[in-house]
């Protein structure tokens, strides 16, 4: 608990109501959506607008409090426990599109709009907004900014990095910076927009995003791929990147996921198959016949059992939800549910695929894998017991192997979900000591004091196991 | 010049051959593309690899011996004029592509690359890197890397930036660090790599890239549209846009422009239109020929005197010199050029062409305008002489009002060229007292001694005319 001094300074900043230090509410914010990790924290706190953000920091700042600013918490690092106390900043209030600009087609939002009503409203005005994090009904922008937000999308269309084009944020110091702006092009200094994006809260509490948007494709077309061999699937991937086709979705599910998928979501989906592709291409609709056709062709050449391609919007409708519904029909199997997200280049997804379910097998524990193939980014995850401490453990040396294995493969330790606490201590395997050096030293130049988040990114230690030397 | 026990440390890492300090290699790298700037360096240093960049950077660091590290030394805004002395590094050796892989779409290339050379080889192998720096025939992959430079092709494609997925870099203290690599999704910690991209040499010497390839455009059409009316061709690309079309290029010329470009390049272009847009579409052969029949009704809408679709790719690629020739064309007429590269909103065009001939006009100077109007990317050029005292003062007193003007419209100062000496007063105009402050620190980050290329980015001083309250 904060002292009585400092809360009523935060309380006359935001009124009674909006700093919180009742149980319920320090126990809501003491977690997020990773599993088996919670932290209390001492106060919580729902800014209004960027003034009362600077403010709250000034006084933070000045009392050395640590400070942790979230969205709906949804992120899978621990990237939103507050494990070292202080205050979390709640951006749920600041939740207003505040411009759709037709001229320049860009958006100007808040950072606790909910991702999926902003694309609703983007959408509505005939626009695109690509990135779409599996999450995206309850995760916010200013999340998806913070942790690089990817998606099903991200193959062809990039992810949240690519269409962040200007920030206002608040720095440690309470002070407020501008970053970039409604501008296609600009080199004026240091890419401090960039920067933020992906920091996870650690150099500055993101306050509103100016996101650049596109015209949509006219019409696309979605298929589905199964394969009696998983490799098959995993080679046909890279065989449609190398004919140069880059599809606006090309998601890989293994068997285990399509099972507890169809015993989800009932859709009918092919459960002898070891693997599916779930392929989407978009744009002008005879770019897409051809590709679509010429795609179908790399799939049977790969020994794909059977293709199908949807008929009808439903149909495709079905197809996505059905991917998009892996996490939560793994999360029904057994209490809990570790999903990772080790990505590698797009030509070894079938080499991960083989060493990931080599790693399970060895130590007994149960992995199903999907993900976003055409990135190289998958989703390994496990299902376990949290109570289960010795099969945790297995889990624990299963994922560590499969991060080295990532690694190896010329990957990286994450491709979508950050840092946080959970891949810290394997952070120094991908970036090396020289690479942590620098990180820690801008985190320094940012936040001096150690208020932004404290304790994510940067472990203690780093796993002794490094595979490659980066000197 | 170095003493000798320093001079004998750094021929001892490249051989005699590769450090030179006699006059003749000192005169030729005191000076880059930007007029009216020279400082002699102490020496010049050609690094054979990697190995001897770091080598070379721990003999620097010890004795504090500032580097600029450069490739052709084209760029515009006084990035690579050694003002503090020290050693000019020149990358030129470090010229090698190391891969093209076909599997993941990469090119692995160093630093002292040609530009056009790197492209040439890519678009062999039926592959496509969008960046076309309009200097591209003289600039390297690493001086582009260093200025984010942009090009022709940026509105629908991206720039440098864009297309920079993974780095090898020397830090100050001669460490090496590797940033992303062949992955489409990467966020392992602080995104070096585009923090790097646009660094101007200020954080570290880049001295190996992993960048991004994609598929090429089946097809593309060229056209130009002649306008008797400044204001209206300025519209038409706020209009095209808010048609939603993004073309693959989108230039612009003024009267001034069009003439000397066509004295220089006898092209036949319309010397009595007050402006001509050059546009291109690229893409599938329908969605082509679609979208430059809706281009030619706005243009027609937009009251433009004629329009020509180019009929051959010989007739296209006469026009795009024609663009592409504009700065040496502009460079006859007088004995200094100077040309800038202020950006604004993309909807802002029209306004900014106004007020940049307001300017000149209030100033007596003769400054044409072309650039790349679809990214609001606008290079005013004044043809001026050196000699001439006053005009020069009237020239930098007019480019002054133009920031500000860029600025006022929510514009930049620089959209491609970067700050290095020549807006180094002007950067807090744009990002703030808060934002170089967090800049500087960014800076001494990764070099606490100020050794890589000094002086550049941060002024001693800030003009004083700061137009937006950034707190």
């Amino acid at each position: 608990m904060l002292n009585q001094t400092l809360t009523e300074r935060l309380r006359s900043i935001v009124g009674d109501r909006y700093y919180r230090d009742d149980k319920e509410a320090l126990v809501a914010h003491s977690y997020d959506g990773t599993p088996m990790l919670q932290s209390l924290p001492d106060g919580v706190i729902y800014p209004e607008n960027t003034t009362q953000v600077s403010e709250i920091m000034k006084v933070l700042a000045e009392h050395r409090v640590p400070v942790v600013s979230r969205g709906s918490g949804s992120n899978l690092c621990g990237g939103t426990v507050p494990v070292q106390g202080g205050v979390v900043m709640v951006m749920h209030r600041m939740n207003r599109l505040l411009e759709i600009d037709m001229d320049n087609l860009t958006a100007t939002v808040q950072p606790g709009m909910i991702t999926a009503e902003f694309i609703a409203q983007i959408e509505a005005q005939g626009l695109f907004y690509p990135p779409d994090p599996s999450s995206m009904r309850i995760s916010t922008i200013g999340g998806n900014i913070a942790e690089c937000s990817g998606g099903l999308r991200g193959l062809k269309y990039g992810t949240t990095k690519d269409y962040v084009i200007g920030l206002e944020a608040v720095l440690a110091n309470g002070e407020i910076i501008r970053t970039g702006g409604k501008l296609m092009k600009d080199v004026a200094g240091y890419d401090l927009t960039k920067l933020l994006v992906g920091s996870e809260g650690t150099l500055a509490i993101i306050t509103e995003a100016t996101l650049k948007l596109i015209p949509p494709p006219a019409t696309k077309k979605t298929m589905l791929a199964m394969y009696k061999d998983l490799y098959c699937a995993a080679r046909t991937v890279s065989k449609i990147i190398e004919a140069k086709i880059i599809p606006a979705t090309l998601e890989f599910m293994d068997n285990p996921t399509i099972r507890v998928v169809d015993d989800f979501a009932k859709l009918g989906l092919p459960r002898d198959m070891e693997a599916v592709l779930l392929i989407e291409q978009d744009g002008d609709p005879a770019t897409v016949e051809r590709d679509i056709a010429r795609i179908r062709e790399i799939c049977e050449l790969e020994q794909a059992d059977r293709v199908e391609v949807a008929e009808t919007r439903e149909q495709a409708e079905k197809l996505l939800t059905a991917r998009r519904s892996a996490f939560t029909a793994l999360a029904r199997l057994r209490p809990t549910t570790i999903l990772e997200d080790a990505t590698v280049p797009r030509s070894r997804i079938a080499d991960m695929v083989l060493r990931i379910n080599e790693i399970a097998l060895k130590h007994g524990v149960t992995i199903a894998t999907f993900g976003h193939a055409g990135d190289g980014n998958l989703h390994p995850t496990a299902t376990t017991d949290a109570r289960d401490k010795e099969e945790v453990h297995r889990v624990e040396m299963a994922f560590e192997e499969i991060f080295e294995a990532a690694i190896e493969l010329g990957g990286t330790i994450t491709g979508e979900h950050g840092v946080g606490l959970v891949k810290a201590p394997f952070l120094e395997w991908k970036i090396g000591k020289a690479g942590i050096e620098v990180m820690k030293s801008i985190k320094v130049a940012f936040d001096p004091h150690n208020l932004l988040n404290p304790g994510k990114m940067f472990a203690k230690e780093t796993r002794k196991r490094v595979v490659i030397d980066h000197g």
